[in-house]
């Protein structure tokens, strides 16, 4: 059976995150649907890393396996007409070698956090946008970006949920980008734990506000407990923007 | 009694336009109604530009007369917290001279056209630019936008409703800025005659898609007639950026 790759682009306002789960909307269970209305066959999708409820993607990567003679062009078509009420766009479809794996097979995920600051609230980007009223000092913000770059133990930096075995990251990279009232945090990363890029941004924000040094980062990253670290920025500020193979 | 300026964002989605009417929802209206909540008395905003329903306004300017000793702070404060559940945000109070006046005294009124040029829908910014899936030819655009710069008897780019006494207008800038998939068009006049952003806008769109050549505008002007020209552009593409006075 064939395999293909979807570029997904997503506002997650309205769906409880990317993973189908029972009675409630997921861009998982949106997307197969669409697939098993227009194929006639039930079907898996495969994400490149789980989104939560309310983050949005520019491109999230999935897989499927279709039993369809039908070409990439057509499967975009028909998928975005059926998904036509939804607040998911196919971006591109790609078959792919049998053997692989949107999850295992990504080499980095890069994700951006958006942030207005200004006393004034933010309508025009309404839950687009993490909304900080007091001023941040930028300067502090890199400072401290600059000790989570690198490997370290990330306990502090990940919910008490967090499933995964290690925790145990590389942040690759980690960019303040300020553009007028706007303050954009570029991360790319092999994986991250959950919450990760929520927590560092809020930690950052919480340095910004001088809530703490930014070489208190050093203590929080050695404590290996989440109070260490600072608050868990909103979900409806962070874009999955792409992965790499 | 002292007069203020207001600069007011706002998403466009749920108002009738600016201008308060009778049984809707506008700008205006959410506005004063916010003033009269907090002054405890009328009173009768004026806008340098009126907006269509669904525009939306980054720096929109508008003045009124409030009898109070309160700082502009605290005017700002107390607004956004009575706009709290509105999608409007008052980004900046100011006392002015008791002759200015936001429409008669404004200079040079700035707009943006935000179009997405790809196939796939664009849920992210969704009633904030306008999808354009088949292929534009910005080149072409940007030919038939250096016609439009200058004085000109703007008659087949003004909605058969439109009031203003004369359709002459001067057009000081129009210019196709292109990020990627997105295409901003930036224009600035003294004044512009109803619907002449959204019919430039949709007119040039259809120069991109080859449904007009970009020499064809000359004739289209000459003719001084609406229907001599192209489609109006959807209202929610459109943003008031800012007034120089």
């Amino acid at each position: 059976m064939p395999r293909f790759t979807f570029t997904i682009e997503y506002d997650g306002t309205p769906y409880y995150g990317w993973q189908r789960q029972q009675d409630v909307s997921s861009v998982q269970e949106a997307i197969e649907s669409a697939i098993t209305k227009f194929c006639q066959q039930d079907c898996t999708l495969h994400c490149s890393g789980r989104t939560d409820a309310g983050v949005h993607a520019y491109g999230q990567i999935a897989h499927a396996d279709i039993d369809t003679a039908l070409s990439c062009f057509t499967i975009q078509q028909a998928l975005n007409h059926y998904l036509m009420d939804e607040r998911i766009s196919i971006l591109h479809v790609e078959q792919v070698d049998d053997a692989f794996h949107a999850r295992f097979d990504a080499k980095q995920r890069y994700y951006e956090y958006h942030i207005i600051n200004r006393r004034a609230p933010c309508v025009i980007e309404h839950q687009r946008v993490w909304h900080v009223p007091k001023p941040l000092n930028l300067d502090a913000m890199r400072e401290a970006a600059m000790h989570l770059i690198g490997t370290h133990d990330f306990s502090s930096f990940r919910d008490s949920d967090c499933q995964a075995k290690s925790p145990i990251k590389t942040l690759e990279s980690l960019e303040l980008d300020q553009q007028g009232e706007r303050i954009i945090l570029r991360l790319n990363s092999l994986s991250f734990l959950h919450h990760q890029v929520r927590i560092i941004a809020g930690t950052l924000v919480d340095i910004g506000k001088g809530k703490h040094a930014p070489d208190d980062i050093p203590t929080m990253l050695s404590a290996k407990e989440r109070a260490a670290a600072g608050v868990t920025a909103p979900a409806f500020g962070l874009y999955f923007v792409r992965v790499e193979y």
